[in-house]
């Protein structure tokens, strides 16, 4: 057992540093537990603020999962709200702070310290950046103002497409403005692949919001109606109200002055126990980095879920010492709603694998949402990688517009448990037909990626990557309708039939709707002796 | 490389009979797949009978997933419907077949044999069952009759309260009748433990459903109204149709005249190839027994997905021998709909571990199915059980209206990846206001069971097995609302200040709305001295 301490002091009240302090209460009732919080609010619910702004939360009071007063009754911490730290002593264990209400500076000794800082948003030095119309969000302030801001304005450019810039278009848009979303990548969510976001831009597209993919920021400039952004096309784009959502940086200004190690991107640097280089300073949530635990690569996440959870892994080794369990890496999993369509991931993506030049095999497949018999049922494109050595599943993407979230976290599971190809294929999932079905698309996903292993699927990502022998399986009615440039018809019940029609001396290439009946058409020609390959994910949204 | 075999024969063209068929046919364009099947149709959405009686699934045509003819379209199968198989010749490699249209025999020589005949419903043998108004639902013949019926018949009383059972008595309530249920075991859904099943019971009472529980079926006797059904109890109950939903019975008898190993309870023995004791001949589906993966044990779980992956398994071993990859067995994931809620479980409910003698700790928390700041928030109550040797997840068990499918889903990939409570705790699920948590369900039960074998949670499983001292740590209001008779209440803001109104001398119970807040009062208590224990899940199901 490690000795209490008698003083916690941790830096920053939402989400890991509330943890911290709720757990460290949990192990005693005898430390003494301070949490400094520069802002006026401790445990809001920072990824509801997009929703109030756009009246889905109506009630405001709904953010504020706790005050400074009922910590302190609760929890039995003292709350110092709108006071930040302005130094660290390591030497002497002591904190100097300073209040933001009257500028009174103080010194704090602690025990043990926990950085919950987080990090702020990115406000790149441009021309006219510090206009009033140019806004980020963070918290509850930066909340109102945008509600404010947003109720005088018809328009509104957001700068950056991630998982916060769409939140904020969808609510925009709820709220009658017309939406502009400028992304630097030639697609939205750059944390997807690029195939997996076009079913979104073809959703934004539709509500009518504006996409301006493959461009960026060069300014600001304030004009008699509002703003108008400069781009680097050359474009300018007069808006009423301009929210920049292009990322985040720790705020590990007070950690890097007081020498504690810092990883390349500034984050502070933790071991599994969120200890950081200094034996009684932690830190947690968006400041921190740690590893993940599919290649053990160092890796920052800065989400809700991983902050809530080293928090607690902190208050548990400051408590228990080395009985306390590990925080096993975040794998980053994260998911967005637009409109009616939601998207996410869960571990690496493919971009991120070639990045890393880690080997890797992928498939797409399509599945029903649940039993395509029952009414609902909905479309899910799943995108699955694995490791060509042992099968291991290394992430996977989804998009659709019912269960997504649900096919993530069984990703998810599965990423924690290392498991394969193969026990995606004999995943034993809940199935009646309201919620799933017998194979589901993760147990397909599982079947198409052992089919590639042993050589049954010759894959073909899409249909630009396909050569000039392309056959259309689909009914003749629905290749009729949307054909495939170049493709030559022959039904797949028609196939065994027809196979004189075709050359054998060269690849054949299938192409079906939704990319299984093409699997099933590759099949016979494959066992008939052709070189035959499947494009993957079918043509209903290549074309 | 096996030798193809140049014939393949399949009595059943269901699940997994249509499953193996189609998985042979990817293997081989020259193999001749026969497939036999007793009934006039194959390939139909059993799982989806229910719902065409209550008109949820419209068109009865939804139901045909493939007929003979598309069957013999796509997959170039002979499909030979209406036609029974009478003996199984070993030695010959040979099958006696019988057309059920004009009673010819003839017979079939096979290379490799698939039985996939499926579970028939149990009809025990009692007076007046074969009454015409006594109906078992099986086929989509079985499911037009019970229509018919069902339009000339006020009321309704189904005979067992499984999964199917419930799904009848929902359905039938959508079409107005009157439903009784009829129930040997106290409770509904005997595959989960009686307190997760009690939700159920209330939904099903509220909609106006008579439930009989703990009481069977003697007999039936016809009356000039409709049936009466001669319950053990030695009441009477006066209904226009009865439906049996007692069980079923694997169809094993051609295996067990041929000399297969069968299980204790009749089922077909395979290995994990699915092959039977005779190296030609596979069994799958509701038929066969396996291993389940969770403790080793043998196991039959008549569902439609293991079924569908076992047929797919066995052509695989056929067509690609030691190559192919074993079925990893059934952990038996299963879930119903009711109404508005949702209740299932995934792997060993604590009912079974008893039964089997297995050492067990368990723990039943409240989440919510997404961020309870957001909009359609439902409470979800999930039960865990798991070893205390190593804290392997054993199984759970979800209950309520929203995300029930999705908990049970990560519980069947966690029992895959033999996840520990503590990979449970910190699982990344996916979180956006809409989906899902920054601490989800899941993540609490871990939290929870770490806490229960750390000693930091001192569970006491109901308000029954608590002592006298209780204290209610509820807002006044609440307390006062709802009361737990002989509790007294102090509210947890207080706790600290009232310490005094407590003995130190007998063991202190806490208990709140939803088992949350007693915990937090119990560390309190016990970090103040008192040996303190949390009833588990909270009063609000149990007032």
């Amino acid at each position: 057992m490690k000795t209490m301490p008698d003083t916690l002091l941790i830096f920053g009240g939402v989400a890991g540093g509330a943890s911290a302090a709720a757990r460290a209460r949990r192990h005693s009732e005898t430390a003494r537990i301070i949490v400094l919080e520069r802002g006026p609010d401790v445990s809001f619910a920072n990824c509801g603020l997009p929703y109030h702004i756009g009246g889905e939360i109506a009630d405001r009071a709904d953010l504020a999962l706790q005050t400074p007063d009922s910590l302190r009754a609760l929890l039995n911490l003292d709350v110092r709200t709108l006071t930040e730290a302005v130094a660290i002593d390591r030497a002497e264990k002591a904190v100097r702070v300073r209040s933001l209400t009257d500028g009174s500076e103080s010194v704090i000794s602690y025990d043990k310290l926990i950085l919950a800082p987080g990090a702020s948003p990115l406000r790149p030095p441009l021309p006219g950046i510090d206009s009033p119309l140019v806004h980020t969000l963070r918290n509850l302030q930066d909340m109102d103002r945008i509600k404010a801001a947003a109720a005088d304005a018809d328009s509104v450019a957001i700068i950056g497409a991630g998982f916060i810039g769409l939140e904020m278009a969808e609510q925009l848009h709820h709220i009658g403005k017309q939406v502009s979303v400028i992304e630097l990548q030639p697609q939205v969510l750059p944390q997807l692949d690029a195939e997996m976001a076009r079913p979104l831009e073809n959703v934004l597209r539709d509500k009518g919001i504006e996409l301006i993919l493959g461009d960026g920021i060069d300014g600001f400039e304030t004009t008699p109606d509002g703003i108008s952004a400069r781009l680097k096309s050359g474009r300018s784009l007069a808006t009423g109200l301009v929210i920049l959502s292009i990322g985040v940086r720790p705020e590990s200004g007070l950690a890097r002055d007081a020498g504690l190690e810092l990883g390349p991107r500034g984050h502070i640097v933790v071991n599994q126990h969120q200890l950081t280089s200094d034996p009684d300073i932690y830190a947690v949530g968006d400041v921190c980095e740690t590893e993940e635990p599919i290649l053990g690569k160092r890796a920052a996440i800065p989400l809700g879920g991983p902050a809530n959870r080293q928090g607690r892994t902190a208050a548990d080794h400051i408590f228990l010492g080395d009985k306390a369990l590990p925080y096993p890496g975040s794998i980053g999993t994260a998911i967005v709603r637009v409109f009616d369509h939601a998207a996410g991931i869960a571990g690496y993506s493919e971009t991120r694998l070639k990045m890393e030049g880690v080997p890797y095999q992928t498939v797409t497949v399509n599945g029903a949402s649940h039993a395509s018999y029952f009414p609902g049922a909905e479309t899910i494109t799943l995108k699955l990688l694995w490791s060509p050595a042992d099968g291991r599943v290394l992430g996977a993407q989804a998009g659709g517009k019912d269960g997504v979230d649900k096919r993530l976290d069984v990703i998810a599971t599965a990423l924690r448990g290392r498991l394969t190809i193969d026990d995606l294929a004999h995943l034993e999932l809940a199935y009646a037909p309201p919620f799933g079905n017998a194979k589901d698309v993760i147990n397909i996903a599982g079947f198409a990626a052992g089919n590639i292993r042993d050589g049954l699927l010759v894959p073909v990502p899409d249909l630009k990557s396909a050569g000039p022998r392309i056959v259309d399986v689909r009914p003749a009615a629905a290749a009729a309708k949307r054909p495939v440039p170049g493709a030559k018809n022959i039904p797949l019940a028609e196939l065994r039939g027809r196979l004189g029609e075709l050359d054998r001396s060269q690849p054949v290439f299938t192409v079906c709707q939704m990319g299984k009946t093409s699997y099933f058409a590759a099949r016979i020609l494959a066992n008939h002796g052709f070189d035959a390959r499947s494009i993957l994910g079918g043509a209903h949204h290549q074309l």
